[in-house]
């Protein structure tokens, strides 16, 4: 067996890329529970520039950052299931909107931090950002008559936009601000179900409930610090 | 001949990125110089979504962001100077510090558009990343005695962080501030005198006065804009 282990939180959206991507790749891990209030000697010793999760250690080899850890189980394990397209211009489209991911899917997430005008900026920031995936990425999957970036099944642009399900709903749910209109983002909305209802991805979300109780204590912890 | 043209601008560090990646692999192109303040159809067509510069066009298709283009051409050159490492886990501490420098170069550069306190707060930001680098990247070059990310020659991490050379210099001059201090971070201004000297980079790079002069012009634009 490898010797693959996880360090992540139960309740991470980034923790669950690189749990879909084990999964998808049938690789077998140990999962190691943080606790980032108090974080272990191993996370820090093994992602010492950001000290965050998720955190793979291959062999004793540690690597961070969820889609750099989606790279590397691609390559160390290329014959399952790859997770990016074969040719390169198709890999270059799939790179340009993981990165898009990862650079502006955090607005929505500054909605869960912030409130009043900051909020508001925040609000109006996720809002470009939807509008802009469902024109320019969602519309190219319907003009591809695609369920998914992988085709008839996730990759690894699927997984990068897979927090914006279970975690986004967490988040409206918590502080009240309504994002995913269906009407405004049909074709967002669609890919969103499907994803979740996806063949490994469906086995392996949090409990919802668990998952929109801890962000609302969580927001009731963020709005009684800046209220006081 | 491969049917490559570049879109780029003469004065922006990431157009040279993409130089010196086409220039190392030794790959024909065509050049075309764009004017920002009056994007060309050509442009708006090619990164409908960003609209930025550079963008590589391969016999008529089109990628966007510098370091997406300089993975592009990795994989459809591969055999000419390879700009990553074979092994999957090198590979892996590549991309950690290409994707550091993505995300936070910026604060160097956000020193050119800001004064003040906003500047002050990017000139802190900027001190704290360089440290970062100089302790874990630069550190590492030394630990495994190293002149460069890719052994003896540049690779696509040096190719990242090139820009804090000239680019650094031309932003320290026309601000006033000085970021780069050889005593404070040595190892990363020995990379950076190495790197500006590197066969290859050496030859394309802008020219100094130009560069200089052309950053002067536009840092007194911006502070005549704000202080009116």
């Amino acid at each position: 067996m490898e010797d693959v282990k996880l360090l992540g939180t139960w309740a991470s959206p980034f923790s669950y890329r690189v749990i879909w991507a084990l999964k998808l790749k049938g690789i077998d891990y140990e999962y190691i529970e943080q606790d980032l209030s108090n974080k272990s000697p191993l996370l820090l010793q093994s992602n010492p520039v950001h000290k965050k999760i998720p955190v793979l250690i291959h062999s004793g080899k540690p690597i961070s950052e969820s889609m750099i850890i989606l790279r590397y189980l691609d390559e160390s394990w290329p014959e399952n299931y790859p997770l990016l397209p074969a040719d390169p211009y198709e890999r270059a489209v799939a790179r340009f909107w993981i990165k898009f991911a990862e650079e502006k899917l955090t607005s929505a997430f500054a909605i869960f931090r912030t409130s009043g005008e900051e909020q508001e900026k925040a609000v109006k920031e996720s809002l470009e950002v939807m509008k802009t995936l469902e024109e320019h990425a969602f519309g190219l999957l319907l003009l591809q008559e695609k369920a998914f970036f992988g085709g008839d099944k996730v990759n690894m642009v699927d997984l990068a936009y897979g927090v914006m399900g279970y975690w986004l709903d967490a988040v409206e749910d918590c502080t009240g601000v309504k994002l995913m209109d269906p009407l405004k983002f049909p074709l967002f909305h669609g890919w969103v179900n499907r994803f979740n209802e996806a063949p490994v991805i469906k086995d392996n979300l949090p409990d919802r409930e668990e998952l929109f109780a801890y962000f609302k204590r969580r927001r009731e912890m963020i709005v009684s610090a800046t209220s006081s």
